[in-house]
């Protein structure tokens, strides 16, 4: 039976390892500070801003809502992101999307300065991402990712990756972090042919697609390791694209859902705050 | 034997289409006008200086050479940059690279307006085409391969890709092109482990890495295509990554070195520039 990726202690190591860096930015008179820029209020987008309201207070640092009308203009919008790109007090921002059909979302994601940017949302943030430098942040959901892989001891240099799903937040990100650490990766999606033999060669496989259950025994084999990023619901239960147990039969790792990647990416955003307030001084 | 895919036709067919395109911008009253910074006087950036200014000036377009000293600081550059930025009858540029040690690349590049960065060297040109964007410029060698597989009426889509070489100007980019065109991409490098293995899993195979006959047939398969991007030097005579002749053996179709794709980029490189100065109306 394969082993099960828990995201938990890997949030858990990520906390504890920020716990001793807002500490030392405490000694220097620093509190780490992260906007949240709602707009609407919708209970999904409340309840997700107050848990990473409450992240932000347990681990010491400090985080303001900013809720917007849902018809807010889009240059109205901008000036308020602008606003918080010049106010040296906020270190970090976090823009909750999707964004209303009214606004050119390209646009307004870069709006953001990149060193708020926490999310990588805007174009020089992926394009920081893509050209492998490191002054900018990663979307938090790729990078948990990785997260993952180095918590439970996964090195993915010289290793066969695959990724399915090719979205700006999670499968094309993370198919570049993993090319930066050495994978050689297979970016797959919806018009690849004959995808479970493409899974099957990879060492790694990320799965981001948003469909329950598409991963099965077919697209899986001994010495695997498989990241579940699919978030769906089905009859009220949450559940990722993998089937699990089907999987686990035959994989080495697989990452459950609810309890895997999801786990670690509010920790992800926590460290991207401290990084920004580090790198602020 | 294989096709040989030549550049010079590929090449042709840009040029008419932007003969035309100019000829319409010319009844607006617009001529469409690069800007080219060199810094110091290395022949080869001298050559190839000249070769695009005739280049510009036989389609009907303006350009200026802006020479600079190779010692130059990186303020008083990127001051230069800004200077073309702000000039209205400048509509692209291209920044000869690579830059003196002395610079942060990345910065400078960074520095060129994205509507003028022709050869999407800044982290936005490049964050947009890692997005998916139509707003920005790739990389023109990353566009030319695509050039020749449309012009040779190769359809990536549905189809298995490979790339091999993960450099910031032909690469990663080429690889981001062909996934946008639907293609499943394979991102190949010096860490991949049985490269030849996983290249004959391509229908559409991509060499940029620049070291001599790398590719050769253990690395081919019938029906394959082949771009060879590779430039090197060898004994005094130009030749590519892949051994053209055995490839050429196997495979469907290849590129040779020269003639192939480098033809193209400088076709690409005029292309954007027209597509600058119509958008800039």
């Amino acid at each position: 039976m394969a082993d099960l990726l828990l995201g938990r202690p890997v949030a858990d190591a990520i906390k504890e390892d920020l716990a001793r860096r807002v500490a030392v930015l405490a000694e220097k008179g620093i509190t780490p500070r992260l906007a949240v820029i709602r707009l609407g209020e919708d209970p999904g987008d409340m309840a997700y801003e107050r848990s990473i309201l409450r992240n932000c207070e347990k681990l010491g640092c400090a985080a303001q809502s900013i809720a917007l009308p849902r018809d807010i203009g889009q240059e109205a919008l901008i000036a308020k992101i602008e606003e918080v790109n010049a106010d040296p007090s906020i270190h970090g921002c976090l823009l909750l999307r999707p964004l209303p059909q009214h606004m050119d979302s390209a646009k307004v994601c870069d709006a953001l300065a990149p060193e708020k940017d926490l999310d990588g949302m805007g174009c020089r943030a992926l394009g920081a991402l893509f050209a492998g430098r490191k002054d900018a942040f990663a979307p938090c959901t790729a990078q948990a990712c990785l997260e993952m892989l180095k918590f439970y001891g996964i090195d993915p240099a010289g290793k066969r990756a695959a990724v399915v799903g090719r979205s700006l937040v999670i499968g094309r990100p993370a198919g570049q972090l993993l090319l930066q650490a050495d994978a050689t990766v297979t970016l797959c999606h919806s018009r690849t042919p004959d995808l479970p033999a493409v899974c099957r060669e990879a060492d790694i496989l990320i799965v981001a697609v948003g469909r329950a259950g598409m991963i099965d025994r077919e697209h899986t084999r001994p010495g695997q390791v498989i990241l579940d990023v699919g978030v769906n619901s089905v009859d009220g239960k949450l559940c990722g694209d993998v089937r699990t147990e089907e999987a686990a039969g035959i994989a080495a790792a697989v990452s459950p859902v609810p309890g895997g990647v999801g786990a670690v990416t509010p920790s992800v955003l926590m460290a991207h705050l401290v990084e920004a307030a580090e790198r602020a001084i």
